[in-house]
């Protein structure tokens, strides 16, 4: 067992279930480039600071590339003994470097030095994150532009309500991931914070320029107290609460393609690349996509309970605990990127029955609303016309028809101010045109949309 | 049981186990004073567009006053037939100004009704939320204020770590419930946004001027896709996630209060008017406050996950499982508030104990880290010079010395480079002042930092 | 603001924000006559010890009858500076019997007071709770016993499987409900743990008989510690998770019924009664109080969220933050109880379209896998017999055809094996007959199950 | 790419992107043995059943048996285009066998092999983990045992509140985690059922005897409903809340563990060997292995929220959202089997100061309601001694003395009952004795206790 390098007051070593119960080099080694880029920064600051030598600035900076050549070439052995990737970092800089090594750390702990990893880390996956939600939104735009004049029928309560564009359907897909990038860049601002400089918890009594790590870094702000730099997590846990609801918003619309791709709604079929079969079902073709990402959405949530639950009631300022931000961090960021990547996919392998849909859309007296609005227009009172067309629909249910095979006669029987328009009113099509309020499903209205978001889409 | 406003097409009455189960009047009446005024301004929108009369218009405005009158008055009885606060007022009006009542109703669903509603209240208790949080940061710059040279240990793992100010301390809070703050207001901009016009999920045939109702209401945005708008509750989960952190960040204040309250620390006694005694032990004095406001952050992350679980997989559109989003948020925004209130009071009725606060920082060899940074400065590898240090620590563990007891004869023993300059190194105020770094705890950077935040408090 | 029974040793009064804040009355007045049952226990049992007369004791016992008929009367006031239901109870005892009115709480705390009252009342709880699961599943062994030999499509991934049972399908939720049961009355059993005696936390000195106190309020077993007996609130969490248990398996089957009373799937109708419309479209009718089930799930895990969290890291012993544990406590039984009682009021209002179900069994080649058993049971290797029916399936999709349309020729084309009996092997009642393993879906095996369960339902 | 064994009527081939969404192999490698324990027994039903014939089963025998050694000799490689465990081992087995390999998933499917292999797994993990628990019970039994008669300050609230002994404290977490094990133990009935012949959903039309795999797998009970069987999580669900209350007292312990081990309280120190040191700080040593088990609570709480979030509104039977079932469940078996394991050792390696504890139980007023009780035995009603002790701490406050100090004559001042013998009822130690109460913290009740959870503590 190696010599700690924090070892001086103890006269034990440490036992070997406790070496193993508190490393984390199994999994912070994920960060061994921002460590080493941030490394570079704090040697540079030392060494402008007159803290090193310009000549151990050199080696220490050739030394920490040459570390980051050798992991990114498989070259470096990872163990439990070397706690963390920070050890680990500093220990093959030594031994490729010798004193100069020694020289690092100082005026850091790696309290900041794990913040400012983390920072670094989560400001590049935020990116990543934000990309793929656009690659999902344009997937969307692209399903919508060409879903063109497709009726379906929309629902409240999973019973038919109103026809709808499928247009307008896939379009609040893409509001929902609007919000979502917005939260994400909101979240960047309080990502993308420099902490480096905070030391243990005090700052330090080296003369170290903070604005220079910042350039060097790229950070537009900087830590304002030491203390809470060092015990911050909110933008870890902000973070999962914005992948939160990305899953949530994805789980919807998968529980919906899972829905529409059954025998009996028959709305969908997914390519059969996008699919799987079953073991022993030989008939079986399964949207599994779907169900996954639905289902992954639980352990997305469960990280943010990990993390808020961690968080609670600790102390000031470090404690070990935080050391759990970590591994629930890294599977929302996998998680949220391979299913906005897959769905994304999947999207474009999903083809849209136009006749099913619009079959269901004339079904279920879907234009009912509509026709108690033209008993508005025509002066009867909202509450008396819902009551009449309720009549009306039971009528329907009692002679088995639906509203469009009704015959002006009928309705008159209901009230005497049905005329001859009424009966084109009750058309699914005419319907959905008839919805000219802004942010309403007349094609009108969302082909105005679909222009207006397909234009600042690269913003 | 009174027959419903949509029951034409039903042939039996709601099961009464059904309706007990259904209403959201016993808590959605807490609604009442946005439902009245989002009533008005559809009534003004549909007068605009000629839906109904300028004659009605005036009578349904004058109507909706009187119910708000009664209600405030609380000459209203809400009974569970009556469903929810918009059918509890919609036939509370009927009642008074009859048939022009029953057109209030029209172009507008519950659905969207809602949506606005609950929009228009937390839009409300976000800026009661935001003025509560500036009350605690008053509090808290206050006594930072007050706490002048006041100096404490600072720790990590619960263990002495360096010699920090109180302000400093007390200021990191600061920063956190800053980031709380910034984190409501960018939560602000997505609740204000006005989703009437949206009815059922479609959007509505008559010609509502939705800009109208926007400027009525005083919304900047309005939403752009009908069938999201309903559907969309992602700004009570953002908001229920921003207590949330805001609730962690109490816990940990008042985890640090209630250990610093125990007799072996000492370094605080709370009010007699902000603590309570114990019903068999005639001698206690607890700190309760702090305890519930611990305890509290339980069910506001409870309430969290209450809404996210309600929300994942959910069909487009309008569900009724949306109706579960509005108690765990109502009792977020009162448990929110209750705890800034009652904290920002205790903050201010806590009594610091400057001296044991110093007699402890004297301790545990807060300063080794001067010590190992003083022989940097000489030259020593930072790395050897832990290690130096760390047996100096072990020297004095063993012969039961405090660092500021060292001679220098003892100091040189453990490296050369030691002079007469190390023996103030290991004093407590010197260890702070030492600390000039941007963010550090000296006494320079912290009064900087207060003149900064106290100057822009008011913004 | 009155004078408190703890006062003895504070010089100020509380600040009434804080005694708003701390007090519980406003939701532990709900734990009265357990308070009170749980005090006159205590009461005999000082007498018992010759702590108290016997002429004390008969005055407390009637003093307190005499509270509890005050209450159950309504005469009671409620206020905020009685801080609990325990001080409440006490004061007003002593209003009516004077000096013995203060001999009550000897040897007791508040500590151990409130673990008995929540203990006894979720005692009393988890017995109706039961006795409502009961109610759930003779609704559904009842619907499973009409549901005869009517046959729907068994489903994975929502995709057709194979035929099954009705019977059976209703069933799988009997079994989900029997473990529920299982597991609360493993939970009563940690319940059901008498705390009295243990007093703040160390016990008593007076000599109370723990024995007599459990005997008089009928607890089979006694905490064994009085540190862990007042901190202990693992049977509320435990409690709290049962009923997440039961909520989930709930929340599946009102998803099914929400997609099964679909226009596309018209498995299934819910009565007029159990079902609600909407406020513009007046066509709809509603399965709310399936969706609002589904919903409630998210209140009852939120709940164990926030249990757990409060828990979480608490020093020993009692802390003020166990006054979180009631409301969330509350509201779950509350929940839990509402949802089953109305989920059995539903299941019996339900009628099953078993045209439609068997319609659509006979779709989807849910008899594929009986084919490839049939090819097994010729000696085809499984796993061959299983690409051939692939293909066989992928033939009928070209040809439009279903397995039942097929021809002893066209079978022969994927396989010489095949004889005249296979064509009736893909009839979906046949096929649901053919599984006669034990738990499978055969007609003897479900009616065996009924026979059996239905026999002891009423153990 | 390899072709799919379901793959017969598909005619694309899997998307890459797809394969490496959804395939398990990568974690669900780890039910490698119990997958292929599972499909001996399955075999040997085959044969039992003439499915296959006694050669063929003997070959799949030993074919399964050399898959087996190949695994654990780290011969086999894990491809994602494998899929998952079971297709993996069949593969391998098919390869090595051929045909006979094709005939081992005749009247199986994975749905049902997936829940044997997770149950049986568990089954395993349970023994473990209940054999851990009884490791920390030993652990603590010897603390306690060794404890003799320190005594401490008991606390609540986190002020010291009435003398305890270190035993009967370290007792309390042995009843805590007494309960744990019996949640396990219960669970276990739950996990110990054998689901396999549910096939895909519906059971099989092959002859299985199912009680034969339930032998030869050593389950006591066998699912009644198949289509149950294949989508019931329960038990995993049930596990992980065990383990989230097994988390919690754990955390318990380790923040008072955290809390007694600061310079200030110094009731313990932990060796060098199981605490860890600051990179940049020489002087710390700090308790990392507490810290860290309070900090995974987090990850155990967040995955039993994954499980039941995933879960949730889940329509019948199996779903592709199941798959998520393993990982947060092997991630809570990993982690509270580490929790145990290595604070059993640490607690072994605390060093309690009874000095110091006996010191601080003497401050405080802790034996203030010992004197509240010696006046009750003197006739004094409890509240009105309550209020006398109550003056008679704040006239120590305001004199600077503790109880100990005080003179006969002082006491006489604020009741004339006391005599003599009052001084000794004061004394910490005496306090302690006189808590005769079963389940209180005399001496003479805690030896007992130990005495006799000692002679059953290997049941």
């Amino acid at each position: 067992m190696a010599k700690k390098p924090w070892g001086g007051r103890f006269s034990q070593p440490t036992d070997r279930l406790v070496e193993e119960f508190t490393e984390s080099i199994s999994f912070d080694r994920r960060l061994y480039r921002h460590d080493i880029e941030g490394s570079i920064a704090h040697c540079r600051v030392l060494a402008q600071a007159g803290v090193i030598s310009a000549r151990d600035e050199k080696k220490i900076v050739e030394g920490l590339k040459s570390v980051l050549a050798d992991i990114e070439q498989g070259k470096f052995e990872f163990t439990a003994d070397l706690e963390d990737i920070h050890m680990a970092v500093e220990k093959a800089l030594t031994a490729k470097i010798g004193e100069a090594g020694e020289r690092l750390h100082t005026g850091r702990s790696r309290n900041d030095q794990v913040a400012l990893d983390l920072r670094l880390w989560l400001r590049e996956e935020t990116g990543n994150v934000i990309g793929l939600i656009g690659e999902l939104k344009a997937a969307l735009l692209k399903a919508a532009t060409e879903g063109g004049d497709a009726v379906l029928p929309g629902y409240t309560h999973m019973q038919k309500a109103q026809p709808v564009l499928l247009a307008h359907y896939l379009l609040a897909f893409w509001e929902m991931l609007d919000r979502d990038e917005e939260r994400f860049r909101d979240c960047l601002k309080r990502i993308n914070v420099m902490p480096l400089g905070s030391a243990a918890l005090a700052g330090t009594s080296l003369p170290l320029d903070r604005k220079v790590s910042a350039a060097l870094l790229g950070f537009p702000a900087i830590s304002r107290n030491s203390m809470d730099a060092v015990s911050d997590r909110d933008f870890a846990a902000e973070f999962s609460f914005a992948a939160s609801l990305l899953m949530m918003h994805m789980s919807r619309l998968c529980e919906d393609m899972v829905i529409w791709s059954t025998g009996e709604f028959g709305f969908i079929e997914i390519a059969d690349s996008f699919t799987t079969g079953s073991s022993i079902m030989p008939q079986k073709k399964n949207p599994d996509v779907a169900e996954l990402i639905r289902g992954k959405t639980g352990r997305v949530y469960g990280n943010l309970v990990a993390l808020l639950t961690t968080l609670k009631g600790l102390p000031m300022t470090y404690n070990r605990d935080l050391q759990e931000d970590k591994e629930p961090l890294f599977d929302t960021v996998d998680t949220a990127k391979a299913c906005l990547a897959v769905l994304a996919g999947m999207m474009g392998n999903v083809r849209f029955n136009r006749v099913r849909m619009r079959e269901e859309a004339s079904k279920g007296f879907t234009t009912a609303t509509d026709l108690a609005e033209y008993l508005v227009k025509k002066g009867v009172p909202f509450r008396k016309s819902h009551e009449i067309i309720g009549r009306l629909v039971a009528y329907c249910l009692e002679k088995n028809k639906e509203l469009q095979g009704l015959s002006l006669e009928e309705l008159k029987k209901f009230h005497p101010a049905f005329e001859k328009d009424a009966l084109s009113v009750v058309d699914p099509g005419e319907s959905v045109d008839s919805k000219q309020v802004m942010g309403g499903t007349a094609r009108k209205q969302v082909s105005g949309v679909i222009r207006k978001i397909g234009g600042k889409k690269n913003r």
